[in-house]
C-alpha cells in the first residue's frame, strides 16, 4: 500500500528517567498517527471521529527513542473488517526501527451505541490505497 | 485554615530525562489537587465540575520532585470572590518544600456561559475553612 | 496465584474529549501497576527499576473507563522465564472489567547493556505467588 | 523583538472531558516552545539543554482551544538576568489569543549546582532579537 506517514518531533517531558521516551507517550503517538490517518480518510472531529472506539493496541519495543531528532510514524497496512479497521505501523528514528504496532479500532453508530458496518465509501478509500 | 491535603505518589512516567518529575506534570498535579478540594466541597463530576474554569496557574519550583517518595500537595489557602475561587497550594516530598502555587478558578453558568456568582452556600463551606 | 493489586485514582485531566479516560493514560496506569509490582519484589529505584526495559505491551479496552470512581488494577499473572517477565493484568470500574492487558518486560544488565538472566531469589519469589 | 514562533497541532488526548484541551497539555506546550526557542540558540540536548531549570511559570488562560485546528505559540519577549532567562509567550487558535504565559529559566552550573552567569554568547543572541 501507498504508506501514511507523519512527522514527530519528540518532546522533552515524554521523556523519563531513562533517558528515552517513556513507553506512555508512545503509545500516545501512535492515537496521534492513527486520528492523523482517519482525518486524512474526512474522518474529522468531532462527530466522524467520534464514531471510532479503540479495541486494542499493542506495541512491540525493538530500539530506544530518543529527545532530540525526529520520528517518523507510518501506517504500514490498514485492513478494513465489517465494522473494524486494523492498522499497524511502523515508527522510526534515524534509520532504525524503534516501534511496530497493531491497533483495532470499532466503527460505532452514535446513536445506537452499537459497531455498524464501516460506510462504503470509506472502506473503498481505504482498500484502494 | 484548615488545611486540605491530598498525597501523590509519583509515577516513573511523570519523570524526564533530567531525572526528576517534569513541570507538566507537577502542573497536573496541581488539577488533581484542585478538583480533589472542590469533590471535597461536593463540587463532583459532572455537571457541578464542569462549572469552573481554570483562568490563572502560577507555579513555582523550589526543590526538585524525585520518583521513589511520596509528595504532600496541600491547599494552603482558597479564597472567594464574587466568581472566583483563588486556591494557593504547597507541595513537598521528605519535608522540603518542592512547588508553591496559585490558581484562579471561576465558576460558569452552564447556560450562559458566563461567570456566576459562587452559591452561598459552597461559599460559607469554602470560608469556613 | 496471589494477586498483586492497586487502586488508581482516574484524573481529571486524563480524561478526552470522548468524556472518559484516555487509551494513553492506560497505557500509563498500566505501568504504575507495573513499577508499583516490581517495587513490591523490591526491585527499587533507582538502579532495579533500571534494569529493566519494556519489550511489548498489549492492551484490550472492554468497556469505558470513566472520572470520578476508582480502578482496581490487578496483575493477574507473572511468568518468568530466562530474562523476561510476563505480566498480564486486568483493570475495572465499579466491579466491570474494563481493560485487559499483557506486558513483557526484559532484565538487562546495567554494564553489557545486554539481557542478562533473571536472579534466582527475584524468580523464587514471583514463582512462589 | 523578532518574534520566535512554532505551530503545534492539538492532539486527541491533549483534550479533557470538558471538550477543550486540558491546562496541564498547555503547560507542556509551553516547555515545547521554550526549548524549541533554546534549541534555536544552539543550547541543544543533552548538555546545554541540561544546563537550564524551571524557576517559575505563569499561565493566563484567555480562551479555550480545540482539537482540530493548529495552535500558534509565540515567545513575545525574552530577558535575560544574570543567571535567569525570562519569557514570555502568547497562544493563539484561529487569530484568537487564547494563553499568555511568563516563564523564568535559571541557568545552571552542571559541576557547582549553582546559577551560573549566562554566557557572553548567548546572551548577545538573544539581545539581539
Amino acid at each position: 500500500m501507498q504508506e501514511f506517514s507523519i512527522t514527530i518531533q519528540p518532546r522533552f517531558y515524554e521523556t523519563d528517567a531513562l533517558g528515552h521516551i517513556n513507553n506512555a507517550s508512545i503509545a500516545a503517538w501512535f492515537e496521534v498517527l492513527r486520528t492523523s490517518f482517519l482525518d486524512s480518510m474526512g474522518q474529522t472531529n468531532p462527530a466522524d471521529a467520534m464514531g471510532w472506539i479503540l479495541a486494542s493496541v499493542q506495541i512491540d519495543f525493538k530500539a530506544e527513542i530518543f529527545y532530540g531528532s525526529d520520528v517518523t510514524a507510518v501506517i504500514t497496512e490498514a485492513v478494513v473488517g465489517n465494522s473494524s479497521l486494523t492498522m499497524t505501523c511502523r515508527m522510526s528514528q534515524r534509520d532504525v526501527t524503534t516501534v511496530t504496532g497493531r491497533a483495532v479500532l470499532v466503527r460505532m453508530d452514535s446513536d445506537t451505541k452499537k459497531p455498524m458496518r464501516i460506510p462504503d465509501g470509506l472502506r473503498a478509500e481505504i482498500e484502494a490505497l
